[in-house]
């Protein structure tokens, strides 16, 4: 076969999945060339919030006082992902400690600090805080909760690009060679089925990669892909907004499928409820366009909103009293106030619920929030508070009327070794993946916890850099 | 509009869900006419073996020690289904004693003993057994197990017989009418979008039958119908062996579509794995093609039913040791021997497996089972051994290629109340559901336990016929 280039390691992707492959690749002694479509490193991982699901008792962790072992975090795992793939999920938890000293050592700051509010995003650098639905029923009854959010030391959005100029640099320091404005168009197999290669386009040319070990895709998922999504989420809104760059197109999986890759979950989304933050909100309650509860009003967003994707007409509601409005924190809400109501009759008129819908439930609800007790979804004691101090208010979460941000979670289905597998599970020779364009360890929404991007990300990025360096041309395809 | 004869409440089918739905609306006085494909009463229910899952500390449960509630029950249910449905779990369990003793005082009898084994079918009169999940992690944690499972006092298939047979005498002492070799076609709707009245063929000749109250549309699943098994559930294999009557054709979900109703989960099947019965077979582990495991062996057969389905190829196998092979009860076994051998090693190139894959997870399994520890899966203590006294056995539980039954879960949308819901998630007024035609609590195998058929279909059958009792022509659609 002739190639323009050959190397050992071909990484398609610069973003945190590629990075962080490249630098073990490099590690173990082999050549390695990154291929990024961009003008520089970073990707979607750079925007990022720059969190980091981590467990198992980091030195954060410890600090707080939280016992947490890789054996609480792989049992919480296990049972919030309906044990998808146990071999991954136990790689990833019994190396979590370890994965946040080597992102430590390599630069990657994390202070010596707590947030313990609820938030999807922290303006703050402070690092640990909940980012799951580990104290959420019945999880917390599986495995002793623990926050396992972790985020770099960076204010805001700008906490993922401190992450990944630490990790570049440190590539950069160990020689590897990347080619930007280089987008990478097919994988190419030899006769026997192994991974040999990429195509790809720069500057106008045809450019043929060979790669003597491996390729490794890590290009990110394909939420900016609409034609992508509409296929694949068929309960996505309009209105929902895609989080990535414009790379997050879905390239990579389409060339690994076009190989005879196989897929997995290409259906999940986690999307951010409007309703989430803040932490007090969640004293009301949340109900569909029939005026019933449908969800703990303490699960995580993601959970959340993934019960709001599945409520007739993906309606739902936030109701409070004038007690939570009260709070200041609700001028920062992102969903539309609908209005405020004298009595619970009145509010049932203004939303169009049925007759007596709202009174019921709420009925039921202040009978048992007086006990501290919620006997149909076990929101937690602390969260419960009858609601009766009037007016009322309600604003409207709807899936399609308020802002939900949402990633997709679907990709090409990977195993504990980060190798690609082929419809019937085996191993494609030479073909890894990992990042956003892998399928995520949380499939669905409803698991998914904020840093199990970045977290497994960068953790089997790296498992794919050693692997692709130890790999070898006589590798064969296992079908029995 | 014309009626050739009029009533107050029309059941469609004389299985247990509309013969208990019958019951209860003549016990409210009014007027009631079932419609019955067949030439006499019993449906699939009189098929079945006879087992309702009921709980709350029923006498049985009490007598043998077992401290069962509501509240425990509705944990157990929430946590396994995910929640689909709280309400309708709620209403289940917190009824599940008073139903028990409604049934009971019908005349259907339950022994007052117990099986402690595993098992599928009972071939004796036992009455209390473990159906489910409740003993496998994670639902241990959440909720205090209990068996659940409670047979009626009649041997092997012949216990749904006994059942019936009860059943349909109270229906006939309390004057309820009914129609044989008719066979309902259409629903009816009024201009405002109530139900009012089928549409049947009797002897060659169509029969309009108006119902001033409510239509109960109780017809069973669509597992003998094989172009809506290939439309919904495409994971099935053309192997597996549907379990129902002729009539189990779907009929009633595809009037109830027809008029508007929405449909639920019509992927979902429980399936009976073939590894299950007997119980120690679970001593030994299941691989699939890649000799990895995949679920935790003590679950429930429709749990590892399902989770077969998911694998490579479908594929699955059964891997025991010599003192294994030994039990007697391993004749009884509905899958195929592959073959013995003296080795792990010999055993992967018997069964085609990658090439140290099996010794792999042998080698992990025997290290923990030592210790009596299942790290990955959570086994029992009590089915854990170390697979070492060779030679070795190797059964073939693929799901194309042993001998699995199915039955359909998906159904028409209802609520707690058997109201049947339209798209936007509304109930249409005067269209009520109960049985296998409605939606499954348990809405995919991996939740499902034995009796989640006869047990919710004979209680919402009830609720169905009180809701239609009183029902009034005046029913509005309660659309915003």
């Amino acid at each position: 076969m002739h190639w323009d280039i050959e190397t050992d390691v071909v990484v398609v992707g610069y973003g945190i999945a590629g990075a962080c492959a490249a630098i073990e690749a490099a590690e173990a002694g082999v050549e390695v060339l990154v291929l990024e479509r961009a003008s520089g490193g970073g990707g979607a991982s750079a925007m990022s919030s720059g969190i980091f699901y981590l467990g198992g008792g980091t030195p954060v962790q410890n600090l707080f006082g939280y016992d947490d072992t890789a054996e609480e975090m792989y049992k919480f795992l296990m049972a919030s992902t309906e044990a998808e793939d146990p071999e991954a999920i136990k790689m990833f938890c019994d190396n979590s400690l370890e994965h946040f000293n080597w992102l430590e050592a390599l630069g990657v700051p994390f202070e010596r600090s707590e947030y313990k509010g609820k938030a999807v995003f922290l303006n703050t650098s402070e690092c640990l805080f909940s980012t799951g639905n580990e104290k959420v029923w019945p999880y917390k009854l599986i495995a002793r909760p623990a926050p396992r959010g972790h985020k770099v030391a960076g204010t805001g959005e700008n906490a993922g690009a401190v992450a990944m100029k630490a990790i570049l640099a440190r590539s950069d320091a160990l020689g590897v060679a990347a080619r930007y404005d280089c987008q990478v168009q097919s994988v190419i197999r030899n006769e026997q089925g192994r991974v040999v290669g990429v195509q790809a386009r720069e500057d106008g040319r045809t450019l043929r990669v060979g790669a003597r070990r491996g390729v490794i895709m890590a290009t990110g998922g394909f939420a900016m892909n609409s034609d992508m999504v509409l296929e694949h989420i068929p309960m996505m809104s309009e209105t929902a907004m895609p989080l990535g760059i414009p790379s997050s197109d879905g390239s990579g999986i389409i060339m690994g499928q076009q190989i005879g890759a196989a897929t997995a979950a290409m259906d999940g989304v986690i999307a951010t409820a409007s309703i989430y933050p803040p932490g007090q909100l969640i004293k009301g309650i949340l109900v569909n366009k029939l005026g019933k509860r449908f969800v703990a009003e303490d699960s995580y967003h993601g959970r959340t909103a993934s019960m709001v994707m599945e409520q007739p007409d993906q309606t739902a509601y936030l109701i409070v009293d004038a007690e939570i409005f009260a709070y200041p924190e609700i001028t920062s809400a992102q969903h539309a106030l609908v209005d405020g109501w004298e009595t619970i009759e009145a509010m049932e008129i203004g939303l169009g619920l049925p007759a007596g819908s709202l009174q019921e439930t709420l009925a039921l609800y202040n009978e048992h929030a007086n006990t501290r007790s919620d006997p149909y979804l076990f929101k937690a004691a602390e969260w419960l508070k009858p609601l009766d101090q009037g007016p009322y208010a309600a604003f409207d979460i709807s899936f399609n009327k308020s802002i939900y941000l949402y990633m997709t979670l679907g990709g090409l289905e990977t195993n504990a070794k980060a190798q690609v597998l082929d419809h019937a599970g085996y191993p494609i020779p030479g073909f890894y993946s990992a990042g956003a364009c892998a399928v995520h360890i949380p499939r669905t929404g409803k698991s998914y916890a904020s840093g199990m991007s970045l977290g497994p990300g960068s953790f089997f990025g790296r498992v794919a850099g050693r692997e692709a360096a130890h790999a070898h041309m006589s590798d064969k395809i296992c079908h029995a």
